[in-house]
Order: C-alpha cells, then structure tokens, then sequence
C-alpha cells in the first residue's frame, strides 16, 4: 500500500469493529441462552465459538487499518510504544466504548429488547479480579508476542486465545475496559451488574501490567 | 494460469457451490435436528459447524473458477465493480437459484423426505428484519475487506463471519436472497416460510448498500 | 527434498495414517457414546470434531510421504491420472484395509472391549446410497480442487469436507471403501451391520466417477 | 533475527507455557464441569476445545523463544538429537513441573478452591495404559513429522492432534508427564490420583519410543 489509512477511518475501525465485536458477544448469548433450555455450557460453548469466529474476521480486515484495538488497554499500550499519538489514543477509546454500547444495542434491537438497560448479573469476589487479571495479562502476552514472532497469525491467534480464555478463567475473560462498560448496560447471558465493572477494569489493568512485563522476559535476547 | 476458466465452467462453479451450500445447510439441519433430541443449541452448534467448514472448501476450490459468490447480491457487487458483465451477472443469478434448490432437494432425498415441498417456519417482524440487513452488512463489508487487505484467506474469513452470524443476528443469518428462495422450499429446521422470504430479500438488499458504503469509509486512505 | 520417500515408507504411512483415522473414527465415538448420555447430536459434534481434528494432521504429516491417501478410491484416481503404478496400487489398498482394521482393534483395545467384532448398526436403503455417493462425490471434487488450486490447504480442505459431510449427509458420509470395511469390524457408535458395507462401497464408487467427472467440467479453461 | 533467546528466556517460556497450558486444562475443566449440568461430553468438548485454541496459541508464540515443549518427553528427545544440552534439559524438565502446578493452583484461586489438594479420579488398568502410550506415540510422530514437513505449520498441528486425543483415546491423552504430576494436584474434573500417575508416565514413556521410531520409518528416504 502506498498511502496510510486516513485518521477517520482509522477512528471508524474501532468504532465499527468494538460495535461487531459486542453485538456479537451480546447477541450470541441471547441466541444461547434462549435455545439452549437451560444448558449454559452448551450456551457458553456457542458464545465462545461465535465470538473467536468475528474476532478472526474483525482483526484481519480491520488490523490492517487502525490495529484492531477494540480495547483501550492495549490502545494504551500502544501509545506507550510510540505507535499512538496522545490525540489518537483519546479519540480510540472515545470510539471503543462508543462502539461498544452501540453493539450492545444492536443486539437488544435484532431480538427486540428494550433498547436501554443495565446489567443484572453479579460478577465480583477475588476469584473474579485473579480471573480478569489473568485473562488480561495473558492477552497482552499474546497479542505482543504474536506481533513479534508471528505478525501474520495474529487474528487467529487473538481469536483462539480468547476461545480459551472464556472457559479456563472464572469471569470468562472480559479482559477489555471497553466491553465491560458495554456488557454492564445488558441484562442478559453476557452482562454484568454495572456497580462490578469497576472491580474488573482495575483487575483488567493490573493484568495488563504483568503481562507487558512478563512478555518482555520472554522476548529478551542474548547480547 | 495461463487460461482462463470459460463461461461454461464458471456458471458450473456457481450451480455446483451453491447446490453444495444448501444441501449442507438443511441437510445438517436436519440431521442435526433428528438427533438433537429438542436441545435446539445444539442442533444448531452442528448446523453452524457444518455450514462454516463447507464454506471455507467451497471458496477455496471454487473461488478461482467463478469467484464462489453463491450469492446474487454478492454478483450484483461484482457487477456494479465491474467485474462481471450484466450477461454473466443475469446467468450467475440464475445458477445460484436453481443450484440452491437443487441443494435443497438433495438433502431430501438422502433424508427420505418428499422432495418437493415448502417453508412452514414464521420469520418475520422488525428483529428479524434489522438481522438480515445487519448480517448482510457484515457480509458485504467481511468479502470487500478480505478481498483488499487477506485475499488468501476470504475462504477462512466469509466462514468464520458466517458461523458468528448464525449466533449473533436474531435470524440465524441467511444473508442471501439465493439462500432465502432455496430454504422456502423445505419445512425442516433450516426452513423460512414463503410468505416471509421478501421481507427477508428485502431487508438483505438494504444491508447490502449500508455494509458497502461502511467499507469504502474504512477503506479510505488518506490523499 | 533431494530424495523421494522409500516404497516401504510409502506403505508405511498408508498403514500409520489409515489406523490412526480409524482408531480416531471408532475410539471417539465410544467415548463421546459413553459421555454423552443417549444426546447423539452431542456424541456425533464430538466424533466430527475428533476426526477433523485428525485429519489435518495426518494428511499435514503424511502427505509429503505417500499422499496420504488412506481410501482406495483415492488411489485408484491416482493410478488412473498416472500418480501410481498397478503394483504400488495393490500395496496401497492393502496396507489401507490392514491398517484401518489395526485401527479398530487398537479402539476396542483402549476401551477394553472384546477386540475382536462385527458390526451390527443397518446403514441401507436409498436414502443412504444417495447420501454416500454424493458424500464420495463431494470428497472426490474437493480433493482434486484443493489439488490444483490449493495444494498448500488440502489436509484443512479435506478435514472441514469431512466435518461438514459428518452432518449434512444422511450416512455421516463414510465415503471411503476402507473405511467402510474396517467400521464393519464394530458393533459401535461408528460401526455398520457387514451386510450392508458392499451396497455403501458401490455407492461409493458411483459417486466417486460423478465428482471425477463433476471436477473435470470445473476445472476446463478457455482454449 | 539476529541475536538468539537468551538462556533465561527459555526457562521463562517453559515455566509461563507449562502454566498457561494447566491452568487452561484444569480450569477449563473445572468451569465446564460446573456448567454442564452432568453432562460430561458437553465438559469434554468444552475442555478440548480450550486446551485445543491454547496449544495453538502457546506453540505460536513461546515456539521460537525456547521450542514450545512444555512436555519433558518432549525435551528429552530434543536432547538426543542434540538440540539441547544436559543442563539445559534438566532446567526445561524443572520449569515444566513447576510451571504445570503453578498453573494448576492458578485455575484453584480463580474459581476459589482451596489451592493445595490431591487428584482422586482413578485412572489405571490396560486399556488406560494403551492409550496413553498410543496417544505420546501420536505426539511424537506429529511433532517430529510437523517439524520436518511442515515447520510453519506445529503450531495447529500439535492442537488438532491433543483436540483429536482427548476423544480417540480412552484416556483423554495425558502424553506428557509433567502434565500428568500437576493433574494429580486435582480432585477437580481433569484430574488424576497421584497412586495412578506413575503408571501413566511410564506408559508415556514407552509411547514415545514407539512414536520415535515409526517416525524414523516413515521419514526414511530412497537412498
């Protein structure tokens, strides 16, 4: 390519692939919940499967525009690196919880629920915040790792990831400030009681933390 | 290649991949649906399985004979590119129709139902409208986005948008009018009734154009 | 490679590969029998995932030594196009109906059933011949797209073929006279009555002439 | 690259690879045991399909840092064809038991379990014997086999085989032995009574001669 992706489609990555990202996290687990007659791990089993499945296709067709963030978190860390300027950093993130309300919204449209509404469902205790922590440090693990070594897999390794990471930690890996917010404004099978989210953003941020560190361990090369 | 496939060949490709689509789609319907024994997640956890990976060998292998649209607002795209002419685009048409009943009637006679017979399942209302045209723009914007920034992987990536797309829009995502006629044709799991297959196209058609529009937004690049 | 594999690897990896499908085949179905508590859509999800699974890796691994053949209707093809001598094909066949009976008892082994059975589940009637000759069908044409086209992609090609025949045909797509002789060696989940293996290895045959000759009609370029 | 992983940065990538990959396992299993409502062949696919997504991603990207072995068997035959030294083989086999329960007991405080316990499920008799050695015949003959060719490709390769493992063999595949001393730090749904493991190490390590050795003969080459 010889010319670079212009800031507002840049801006519009994010907010289109954080509201498909959510519709499809929200909507699949309404669609579960209501055909799987009280079975949640088959309900759970779909979620996972239909999230990983978009989360391939968002980060391939988007990544080449704006990165594919969809989560402030790793925006922030890439203004860390010097890849995001300030004014860019702010203007991601003002589209990542933007897009992700309006997923969320989408959802409740296509299966006619109310539009507005708040989360229901408790998801808070140390078990959770070590969850999120985990979840989170184990996807900035990933994703910086995969930019390093494996740059082209990067989507699908994303997507397989997260696959994991819904079942192997206790919260399902919310692992994303931006799709915490969006989930606390569902009642439904993906939501979250809006006075928890606070508690799984700070463990969110705390799990970034460890994971950039631990994946500069593992990158570090002989002298 | 030195040649080009012939006109022959092409409409082959379209008659035989979308005869295969459908086939897969209310074949493992059914099948899935005989055995699920009422838990209807999992009869459509198969469905979706089984649909996603023959996507993923039918644009593969026919993707380089006719492009493996399978789909008439997928030619009517390649039409206004240019890249079919309107003589190819009304033959296209054509296959993908007869090709998606002939699926249909395929799977009928391997499960030894009559082979002629209609939709009986309601899908219909606003919910269900605003899905099809939200799984149609993901669709549109799924190919052009991987078409311009993956080609080697649009088979992976219509696969995986496909099998997130049963789950996340409220109408199991057939995004295809081709599809839409074919399934009015048969009363099992993946059935529509025909009454309610134009609001379906319809609703398609207007998706269409918003998940074109959205791609030349993100495409854009900066002058 | 400077080196072309020896003959007796050649062999080798027709017995390996057929043992390790059939071991996969019929071990997976008794353990997802045994689990899933009379759900069969469950049990046959897990069977089809398992077999995927396997069939990746062995034609991935395989592959590059014999072909990864594993079905005698593949590898009369390959005599037919020239790809294998009249003895190499004798061995072929041999080691693949040695190997998938190895594989078989190798399943009732690790369960610890009597290794040595018959089948007893009646797979007949026209339903079933139509649904094996098109599944053959459908496995013959992917095999030869993926060939031509994607050579890089035939063991994922081939894997989601399988997958997805695992649903959407009526006999769960055995689709392979191998195959079908050593599932008759079983009284499992994947097993067949002895007496009706010959009517699904003639419907195989048929089906395999009608996607030669289907991939043929494809496959022609512009003179 | 030009400089290689320094000596500390692949005991790191074993250590933090180890634990992910047990954390993955055993709190997989233990979220899809609470889920599935009895339904232990919805756990197991839930449970496959996590440790499946996460080989992958580990493979991908500890992979180039220290090999990815996470497995001592795994790193024994690395040893022996003089990939790694005495010393740095016994550092791979530390971290490996360390990292496994270290993510054992990870999985433990995330769902809020006691973190010290003992595995229960008794797993023992011949037919557990064969499959354990059948399942690290098949890891190794997949590995070395991906290694020699299809290098880019172990990563998916490994994951299918242990997605396929878990249901072909009558013991879900342990094959790995530092794997089987953290499950039996678990009475949860993926664990093992420590009376039991030793009987599959050694099966494990039989199995690996075999894998060995059927690799060399498939591998063998015309003189």
């Amino acid at each position: 390519m010889s010319s670079a992706p212009r800031t507002q489609a840049r801006l519009a990555a994010e907010l289109i692939g954080t509201a498909a990202l959510l519709a499809t996290v929200v909507g699949s687990g309404i669609m579960a919940d209501q055909l799987a007659g009280g079975n949640v791990a088959v309900a759970l089993l779909a979620n996972t499967l239909a999230t990983a499945f978009m989360l391939y296709v968002l980060i391939s067709t988007l990544g080449p525009v704006s990165g594919a963030h969809f989560n402030p978190v790793v925006s922030v860390m890439a203004f860390k690196d010097g890849a995001l300027s300030a004014g860019l950093l702010a203007g991601f993130v003002a589209m990542q919880v933007a897009g992700g309300v309006l997923g969320v919204w989408l959802a409740h449209a296509m299966f006619e629920l109310p539009v507005l509404q708040l989360g229901v469902k408790p998801r808070t205790g140390l078990g959770q915040w070590i969850a999120e922590a985990t979840a989170t440090a184990g996807l900035i693990l990933t994703i910086r790792l995969f930019v390093r070594f494996k740059p082209a897999q990067v989507a699908a390794g994303v997507a397989c990831y997260i696959g994991a990471a819904y079942w192997f930690t206790a919260s399902t890996s919310f692992a994303n400030p931006a799709v915490t917010i969006a989930r606390s404004l569902t009642p439904t099978f993906a939501g979250i009681a809006p006075a928890d989210a606070p508690g799984f953003i700070l463990a969110q941020c705390a799990g970034a933390l460890v994971g950039y560190a631990l994946a500069s361990t593992v990158m570090a090369e002989k002298q």
